[in-house]
């Protein structure tokens, strides 16, 4: 009998080890397709409409999906200015090779010619950082160079500190991520102006600027974008910007016009195998898993949902 | 007496630290600009033009250096197939979108149709780590996820493990490393189709393919080049796939074609100050100096050589 609880209590450890660690009972450890094949709906989430911002490009879509626990005051402005159809027409001024591709109005710092901001705020307070306690978090056991902890917070990758150092949390700044382009002062930003990282991740920006969400499709239609030969990707010819047709909160997009997405949910013992399948890859190709991962290194699955669903 | 033998260890002290930590006696910490602009002539080198491979395609240049010391054999390999042309009028047939451009034969599979190797060797040794001993090395002192030890070998990105471990040192797969496609096979690489990181840094690809050098100049050629559309970024289509031009080893570039580069040296003061002017940004636009940075976060500079030198 003790030795039966004695059992029972190394299986559970046996399972949590699993998670971040070996493999359960000698099976072979998961590919990341074999946990994604293994999943079922209860993985997934389906992000809020109101959450959601569709770019249209000539070269293809992006879906974005917005941040409001991290950055509530910077998402509220950003849902005015779609909804004002802010930026439609606009352009993106800004694609700088392994850094970020901007959007916004060429004209902003030109008061006689800016295009009006309407309802939306003109400034808006900093919102590096929130309450750790505030979100959710799946902890990554790996470390991080810029970090005390990194992990997860419902699909976005995420950074904080121990209660002793400040108990802050705030957006990071993967591949992928998205922000509000500010001026020197910290609290200069307002949402109009905005920028998806699109290289190798700069998290040195973290806690320095307004992260508001991240990109759930389309980065391959930013990263094919020509880049821009002025200083820090900047096209220096107004001819080469590349248009805004359109971008809306997906609340407002028609409904046979959406893109149906499920964000796979990251506080899951199906994420956490695939974390596991990313910490140590099992496909044959390998030769050494190594164990480890970095932050940025994780891709937080999206997809359409199936038709069994 | 002894209070100026304290004050003089202090001012050691204070001068080692300076390097990657503390800024001389209040002086404000330099940018990366101020660090550059300081450089002498000595802080650089120039690139041996049998090291150097001009990758020419219809949308530009882009200019690699090859890495002898931790890939004989691939650099020996990929020296013969330039001096064979062998890459003249084959293609990119990969562009991944945060991952890989890759080129080599789109028919290397079918036996009758594979364009000859020539002199080349079909197959080489995995290279995959040399002796830590047997390669310089300067140290970040940040940490890594991935490995014990990373730093700079000679302008490469490195990480290496100590000898206890095994002592062996490795090229890291930083953004714009370049390595040879291989099979599931560790040793069925011959250089003859190479790649290019062109996303964040994809560090799991450490010890498990060889790396053969970095681009120098051009990544912003690669960068911006059409995504494929297939598996893995592929492209199904062969009209898609990107004509090479040439590949020709610096050496074999008339004098007049060719790019007059020079590289930053990673052995010096003013590297460590590059790299210090990573690790605390102390532009005027920066809240938040991190105090630390992640190798592939930090640029080995690549210029031409100013008229007065």
């Amino acid at each position: 009998m003790r030795r039966g609880m004695f059992t029972a209590a190394c299986l559970g450890l046996a399972l949590v080890s699993t998670a971040f660690g070996r493999s359960e009972g000698g099976a072979r450890p998961l590919t990341m397709a074999d946990v994604l094949g293994a999943t079922t709906a209860s993985d997934w989430r389906t992000p809020e409409l109101a959450d959601l911002l569709y770019l249209d490009l000539e070269a293809g879509r992006v879906v974005i999906e917005l941040a409001p626990a991290f950055a509530p005051a910077h998402v509220a402005n950003i849902r005015k200015l779609a909804r004002q159809k802010y930026w439609d027409g606009l352009a993106i001024v800004r694609v700088q090779e392994n850094y970020v591709v901007q959007w916004g109005d060429p004209e902003s710092g030109n008061a006689d010619r800016a295009r009006e901001l309407g309802a939306a705020e003109r400034q808006l307070p900093a919102e590096f950082t929130v309450a750790a306690s505030a979100v959710a978090f799946t902890r990554l056991p790996d470390g991080d160079v810029y970090a005390p902890q990194v992990g997860w917070s419902n699909g976005f990758p995420v950074a904080r500190e121990s209660a002793a150092d400040g108990d802050q949390a705030w957006l990071a700044h993967c591949y992928a991520a998205v922000g509000a382009g500010r001026e020197n002062a910290a609290d200069s930003s307002n949402g109009s102006e905005l920028y998806v990282v699109t290289g190798h991740s700069p998290r040195h920006l973290d806690r320095n600027i307004t992260l508001v969400g991240r990109v759930l499709t389309g980065m391959e239609v930013l990263g094919g974008l020509p880049r821009g030969r002025g200083p820090m990707g900047f096209f220096e010819d107004a001819a080469q910007r590349i248009a805004i047709r359109s971008i809306r909160l997906g609340s407002d997009v028609p409904e046979a016009e959406r893109v149906p997405l499920q964000v796979m949910r990251t506080d899951t013992p199906a994420f956490e195998r695939l974390v596991e399948s990313r910490r140590n890859r099992r496909e044959e190709w390998f030769v050494h898993p190594v164990g480890k991962v970095e932050l940025c290194n994780v891709p937080v699955p999206v997809r359409q949902p199936p038709p069994e669903d």
